[in-house]
């Protein structure tokens, strides 16, 4: 049996024996083939000395038992890490960030408490998947849209708490900060309701955040400050229509024109997320093509301009998605392209047109999550045709922070690009490179770096590409918004203004808050005393 | 000269040099006629032995002198509150929680760090209020809109930090929400940043408000962990057009179906903020209104509705305001009264258009913070014919959260106007009373408690009113957003859940990060260690 660290054997049968009291002994873990299934399967360190292990899962059904593990966890500064459905995949999946940690899984807790749709919200517990949060409301008949990211497997609450987004209008798709009010088990096992929650009675705990005093939701988001077990999220309500219109423009700098105008239109709330893309990338492997990508970085994106312009093709296109009554998405659409016209070149298309209620066979072959449809047809990835040849079967995600603007795009395709050239590397990136949109206001360069479950020395060197690329991007103020475990601590220390002075504050609430440091070590490059010290 | 509570004169006058010395002899105030000027003009115990008085105050120019201020205070043991502007008129004003406090005021501190109009953000200091940072934006034609609440010469930062509100579009008239990124001076006078403002060389510190690990910004708001010195805020694109259209219904229950289709509209962001009223208050003093009103509630409902009908006069109004295209903000204007048709009886006006950019002129007699333009001409409201005679010059708001729907409507009408009624007091309430929607999500219903600057007695009736519906709202689950200093602990007191778990926790957070209790004691109901301990 392993034992967590800095535990001894006699206090952690105890526990384990509490934690059966707590949950019943068909829910605690201890066996290899039960706690395997914890490992992070896309770890980026599998089958090295630093992956991440766990000493045991538990498993409860409810608050009342997650504040008795909790309760007997700090008793015996048992390290514990809560999970919601575990599905974070490419940033750590169900593993902690202490080797060692006992997983709280919260699966079982999977309640979907209300859903209104005159007020728009839902109040769930953590093992609420988009799935099921889905299927509550189609069951009822209910109208509001929920926002989910590709894989519908997810826990609601779980991506929010890791600021992770989704696909449709304005900021729902930012899940924490659609999210309203939580209720939290404390680390010396106390329970908490925050915003109206904390308010005995009150019906307005999905509706308004704040409360009254300070507001300290944020703490448990990327963070280690307590077990969150329910949570609120104001909801889109269910639109008429739905349109999809695509730009698209010839010239690379044209980036600068084409983000300014989608800026213009998505901060206003006329166009849901905007999707940037390049036709060029399925060209990639022609000869002709293959030839220009593979010169120096400027003579590079002038020939490929080029050849773009030489075949009549784009060089980038934007879909844009109007949510709306049906008079409204076309007003929106027609006045987007007359922004759009005073880009020379540009053209459009009208992709498609919707109307709620959707049924099944007219999602065929559409993008689901951006109406509000979870799913797991992302993992149609998994199958691309290299996956086999490079034992590549898992992925780790690279994304770094860059300003909304066509300039920054323009800057980070080639400090990117150059820099896999330089480490010899295939590159991720190229002349036509675009951003991700999800975040409602920001921009990111996301990345998949592939990971091996079998060829180590293939995840040793993305890990020094990760590092080196990450670390370039810190120093032009490009940092990471998440990431997986193993750099947690690199990307944290990015955040370095005033020598950590935001770490430090951090850990000088979590010693407050937890001082038996056993709530998610090291999560958020936020350690308890005793293991920084330890370091130190 | 006063002492600060706790504090020895030699100690104070030694503080009181360090001030000088960081700040010049010029902007440190002793004297009764500068101090007195941070007496909250609008303080409802004004006169009595409870009216809080600052014993000094230090004006620092810049991040660097309120860090040695801050540092000193943290030496001595000085408790100091930071204010911005100082404006936050009827929530305390720019009085401290704790009498003898130092004023640490931040209105030299009014620089416009920077707004961009293309990615739509703005960074501002504390003493920038709504004006500065309107001029800043008309003086370069940047097309971009704030959002502001009534009196224009508050301060950004300042009503941000109080959870205060404007009236625009969506989630950007919340101004925390809306804010990205800040700059604070923690207790012990070192520098932090948060967001991506912690990543140095970043640009993208007023697009990303989370950056990486726990989100901490929360604990600054309606709290007293630091002094804010710098913040972002995102910002609305100047629209095209303005449209303001009228529903008017004519049944008192109208009111729930008209919530639940503004709603709809609304979170869909298909209007900014609507705005509900009722034409029948301007009858309310004719003698046969008057006697409806005299009767119990429920006769007094029916009445008045039947009254309002045999006059053929709506019961309720709500003014939907649209931002967007021409085109658009018609198609949303047509859309609304479709749904809205559905109310019998239902009818509607266009009042006005307008398109950017809109001249002075064309604004005269419209509600200029809709169309994001700040101004003073809400203290009209000071000259109301019986303000003489009542002897009152001041108010204080009262602000409980309902849920957002009609039921909730119906039902606070009916709680307030019986407990006026009960308390022989003029109803703030009646049957037709509609509520503020300042709040994105959220209903407040909002009175002002009018409070006198000579009449302690009539002070005194005001705040037994205030507390006793205080309490009378939180035994239904409507609590206050934010309320005036003397009321703090009342409000945070019946935010209880298990024991007063939340204030226990920002307790627990308080006390480690400012472990003498120097900023902002009492401020939201948390006060520091020995403060607390001397009460208990």
């Amino acid at each position: 049996m392993a034992i967590p660290p800095g535990v001894n054997e006699q206090d952690f049968r105890t526990a384990l024996g509490e934690f059966e009291s707590a949950v019943g002994s068909d829910w605690v873990f201890t066996e290899d083939e039960d706690t395997r299934l914890y490992r992070d399967a896309y770890s980026p360190v599998q089958n090295e000395p630093e992956e991440i292990l766990v000493s045991a899962a538990v498993a409860p059904d409810n608050t009342e038992e997650v504040q008795q593990v909790v309760r007997t966890a700090n008793r015996y500064r048992i390290p514990i890490y809560p999970i919601s459905t575990g599905r974070n995949l490419g940033y750590g999946g169900s593993a902690p960030n202490l080797s060692g940690s006992v997983v709280l899984d919260l699966k079982r807790m999977n309640r979907v408490i209300e859903v209104d749709d005159k007020r728009h919200y839902a109040i769930v517990e953590p093992g609420v998947s988009y799935f099921d949060l889905y299927r509550y409301i189609q069951d009822r008949n209910l109208k509001v849209l929920i926002d989910c990211p590709d894989p519908g497997w997810g826990s609601v609450v779980g991506n929010a708490l890791d600021h992770g987004v989704g696909y449709t209008w304005g900021a729902y798709r930012d899940h924490f900060i659609s999210h309203c009010g939580m209720e939290v088990v404390l680390p010396d096992g106390e329970l908490m309701r925050t915003g109206m929650g904390a308010l005995p009675g009150a019906d307005t705990w999905g509706e308004y955040r704040y409360g009254f005093g300070p507001h300290v939701d944020g703490l448990f988001s990327q963070g280690n400050f307590g077990v969150v077990t329910k949570m609120g999220f104001h909801l889109f309500p269910e639109p008429e229509a739905y349109l999809k219109g695509t730009v698209s423009v010839p010239a690379r700098r044209d980036i600068i024109d084409l983000v300014a105008i989608v800026n213009q239109l998505e901060h206003a709330g006329l166009i849901g997320m905007p999707r940037y893309n390049t036709p060029l990338t399925a060209h990639f492997s022609e000869p002709e093509v293959a030839e220009i990508l593979n010169q120096p970085f400027a003579r590079s994106a002038q020939d490929l301009e080029r050849w773009a312009q030489g075949n009549d093709m784009a060089y980038y296109r934007c879909e844009l998605q109007f949510y709306g009554p049906g008079e409204t998405v076309r007003a929106n659409w027609n006045y987007a392209q007359r922004l759009l016209s005073d880009i020379p070149g540009a053209k459009f298309s009208l992709d498609h047109e919707l109307q709620w209620p959707i049924a099944a066979d007219e999602v065929e072959g559409l993008h689901k999550v951006a109406l509000g449809i979870p799913n797991m047809e992302i993992f149609r990835l998994g199958t691309r045709p290299d996956a086999e040849t490079l034992g590549w079967d898992g992925e780790m995600w690279f994304a770094p922070l860059i300003p909304k603007s066509g300039e920054a795009v323009l800057e980070a395709q080639e400090v990117f690009t150059e820099a896999f050239r330089e480490m010899g590397m295939r590159s991720f990136t190229h002349p036509a490179s675009t951003p991700a949109t999800w975040m409602y206001r920001a921009f990111i360069f996301i990345m998949g770096f592939p990971v091996s479950r079998i060829d180590v020395e293939a995840n040793q060197r993305q890990r020094e590409a990760f590092t080196h690329l990450a670390n370039l991007g810190a120093e032009r103020g490009w940092g990471e918004y998440r990431t997986p475990p193993v750099f947690q601590d690199l990307i944290m220390g990015h955040y370095s203004f005033n020598d950590h002075a935001l770490r430090r504050f951090s850990e000088t609430l979590k010693d407050a808050v937890d001082p038996n440091g056993i709530i998610s070590a090291g999560r958020g490059g936020i350690w308890p005393k005793h293991i920084r010290e330890g370091r130190a």
